[in-house]
């Protein structure tokens, strides 16, 4: 955790022991009052806190916002319903690399049935996106949605977007040769690949089907290395 | 699993059904006598492999090797020992997308405790390397190293080779930004960077300090990104 987001930009909040927020404070960076650390609002500026008090069962800390938010890099991730221990990981580290979305689509191939998981249900899948951004001292949660169709995500790619899919099995170009420009919309499929169907529908979207070159790579894997290559191509990293 | 690897090149073998790679034929890949599946020697050439019986507690293939080994890419990661769970990840995702060795180092603010994990006591930290191999389709098991000096590993780096290093405190350049070419040696630091001592050997054997960008990646997340963006500048992904 190298911030610590906080829901608001109120100046003064508290935070009972029982939050992680304040856990990390106490017992990581072994904060007492006085001391400072880096802070922001989802979705907001960010800045310096500071603790005020330790109570007997939380902290109380004061707020100064004095950076403006720092917007993710342009890219959309649509991606087949991968499982659900895929799907944290991809949470996690999208968050954390940074993207304006992830989109998490039935596909032909995809098991429809990861859409139930817990993951999904309750605020879990949130809580794996702020803990991305909070590694990577961010302040800007990706937008994120789970159990549209692939049809559904591709009609609302935004005209004018670039648009490439990770296809292993008939990809002609490595995706480290494609030249890219934001917006930029990168597509990756589920374990068991894209459909037929899938990839008529990606096709007709223009989509420019690339390869990781030769090896098969996990969803997971797939999704960091894709969108590092991509940031690096934009000169993000 | 993408591939089953053996030991040894013989052409016919014996698996118990306590082995993970029988279960995996049986149970996943659903085979029964005479149904075929891409094999592979550990660090040899790779083919077709055949189900020839399935016995009370065994499983007998056959085994014909008509492909030779693909190199893994030229490139050698260096990374300040890490956490077990994070080394593990490293073993796994390095070995699914290739390279040729990868030293876990002793740094300036790296935990020697870490290399008394079982991770590296006992076998544990080959059978990740097999998982992402086998994930990947390859043959090539990186060469893997841990508890060396980073000071040792240095004095290792081939002549020749170009020499690249993460930091995200000082580093001036984009790693996407820095022409690459093999052999590439890249380091990673620890958890907590490199120490002020670290910097001095690595400017000593002339690495160039990279970032990747503004955000603050855990070493695992890091790892991925940073050779998926060399491997992509060397156009093998």
């Amino acid at each position: 955790m190298n911030i610590v987001l906080f829901d608001n930009d109120r100046g003064a909040q508290c935070m009972p022991f029982t939050d992680a927020r304040a856990r990390h404070l106490l017992e990581v960076l072994r904060c007492r009052p006085g001391m400072q650390f880096r802070a922001g609002v989802v979705n907001g500026a960010s800045g310096v806190g500071t603790v005020v008090a330790v109570e007997r069962d939380r902290m109380r800390v004061s707020l100064c916002w004095n950076a403006e938010p720092v917007a993710a890099p342009d890219i959309t991730l649509i991606v087949g319903l991968p499982r659900p221990p895929s799907a944290r990981k991809i949470l996690y580290q999208g968050a954390a690399i940074g993207c304006r979305a992830m989109h998490f689509v039935h596909t032909g191939l995809s098991d429809p049935n990861y859409a139930r998981s817990k993951l999904w249900r309750d605020d879990e899948w949130r809580r794996h996106l702020l803990d991305g951004v909070q590694q990577s001292a961010a302040t800007t949660l990706p937008e994120v949605t789970c159990g549209t169709a692939l049809r559904g995500a591709l009609a609302c790619v935004a005209a004018g977007a670039m648009v490439v899919a990770l296809d292993p099995e008939t990809g002609m170009r490595r995706l480290g040769t494609v030249a890219v420009r934001p917006p930029l919309v990168l597509a990756v499929g589920p374990e068991r690949g894209w459909s037929e169907v899938d990839r008529v529908l990606l096709e007709r979207h223009r989509f420019t089907l690339c390869t990781l070159g030769t090896r098969i790579l996990r969803v997971e894997t797939a999704c960091v290395a894709a969108m590092a290559i991509v940031q690096a191509r934009l000169g993000a990293m």
